[in-house]
């Protein structure tokens, strides 16, 4: 495993952690100020900018993007609404280009409005992703599905194991062209009986895409947004990193933290400041 | 699969899901009142009361009881409190067989205090299982491994799907000898990808030792006490029922909600009422 000792360009800071506080100009500094390597941006902060400029500013930076997160959910009510979803993910995989982003995070959205039907929902899924990963050969960016914890599965993923997303890849993808992985957050996997054999069964099928870090909080307050510091939880980080990259994985170590109620509210350079921190000392 | 219209002795409740309102003897005539063919009582509504006594109640109004809730927590943070843990449940396992109980509901514990090592909380698991085996046959009560959503895998159960529960079974009970088993909670186990299969897999294994049904509502507000009413949420419940009977399931269908700021603010005929509507209408 690598050491992450005075290795912060191997890490990767999610603007999500930051609560989006600032301009993404200004983030994009103050990130790698922090001596970062990389930075994976939302969709939601390039609004008022091109891609391509935000792109330039990162590189100039000196930054790398380990991620552009992330796409609109797929499954849908209407037909309509399916193939809007799609289209949307495709100008959002133009983007990704643009900002040379290492992948495309895709989340896969959960059951339709009205909806009970979790293989309809999944069916979709796979319609959609096999639709834009012919888009994705085009621009040259990999898609890395992104299982969601279980407790996401009614409202943000029908993908909800690193298994069912590595099935899902062996299905559309049985030739592993390298357009079409996965991404590992331990916030999303840690609890699964079957974490080891299939980490590195994405090293050996060559998918392993993104490693997202966080941690668990016992007790979780909120099933969306209280996501822990790594270190103050009780996820074994070393342990996963180590099947990660023992697999193969050689990405960044990206940190993501949905926190509303406490590192969301805390200053932009407090919070790079304790992930540079934990990264370099338990993760 | 079973038709329910009419056939409230297939349908049990579990006395959680009154919230505990009522002392033991008044929940027991209540749930016999309103025409259930089985209850589920908790541990701690025995403790005033001989488990032989309230079982001879049970019977005397008619009805089975299609399980015991539940197991102490099984991982601990010594080997002396592993040991009293285990202790615990044998006397518990002994409540069970007083009360004529189907099964005793064992709910596994998540990582001790302290603790971020999940294989060794896997690992004390599984012995204590296998210790308890050896008296769920003396007294001749099942014990019925209750995998718990992965959102519980910190702090209740480290037996996070089916498949994990029934590999454990088989692991320990090669023989099939009828005494180890699992309960299938449709709220914790309903977003499986692999559902259905392990479901079919519990049949022909001869496990399926209950069937728990509630609602996952969307949103979900509380980790613990935010269960819905059956129909209220997103959970296919036929679906997930006509797997369990067609795998050859004939126990009861037993209603499992913990509902801190709805259900349990309600009186217990409400509850029951509701419950009754919904089992023969939705599930």
């Amino acid at each position: 495993m690598r050491s992450l000792k005075g290795r912060l360009d191997l890490c990767a800071v999610n603007t999500a952690t930051l609560g989006y506080q600032l301009p993404i100009e200004e983030t994009v500094e103050a990130v790698a100020r922090a001596g970062f390597g990389a930075i994976a941006p939302w969709r939601r902060e390039l609004d008022a900018h091109s891609a391509a400029s935000v792109g330039r500013q990162i590189r100039d930076a000196g930054l790398k993007v380990s991620g552009f997160c992330r796409s609109t959910y797929i499954p849908a009510a209407s037909r309509a609404q399916f193939l809007e979803n799609i289209e949307d993910n495709r100008r959002a995989l133009e983007q990704a280009a643009e900002l040379n982003a290492a992948c495309f995070v895709m989340v896969a959205g959960g059951l339709p409005e009205g909806s009970r039907d979790l293989p309809a929902a999944r069916a979709q899924l796979q319609e959609g992703i096999d639709t834009l990963l012919g888009h994705a050969r085009k621009v040259n960016v990999p898609l890395a599905l992104e299982p969601l914890h279980p407790m996401y599965c009614a409202d943000r993923s029908c993908l909800s194991t690193l298994e069912q997303a590595l099935d899902l890849c062996q299905a559309l993808d049985p030739e592993r062209a390298g357009m079409l992985g996965v991404a590992v957050d331990v916030y999303h996997v840690w609890w699964d009986p079957k974490l080891e054999p299939q980490i590195a069964r994405a090293g050996h099928e060559r998918r392993a895409l993104a490693f997202h870090v966080c941690d668990w909080l016992v007790p979780t307050r909120d099933l969306l947004l209280d996501r822990g510091m790594m270190g103050d939880g009780v996820i074994e980080l070393q342990r996963i990193r180590r099947c990660m990259e023992h697999s193969g994985y050689t990405g960044a170590v990206e940190v993501e933290i949905f926190s509303r109620d406490n590192w969301w509210k805390r200053a932009v350079s407090e919070t790079l400041t304790t992930c540079a921190e934990r990264l370099q000392s338990v993760c």
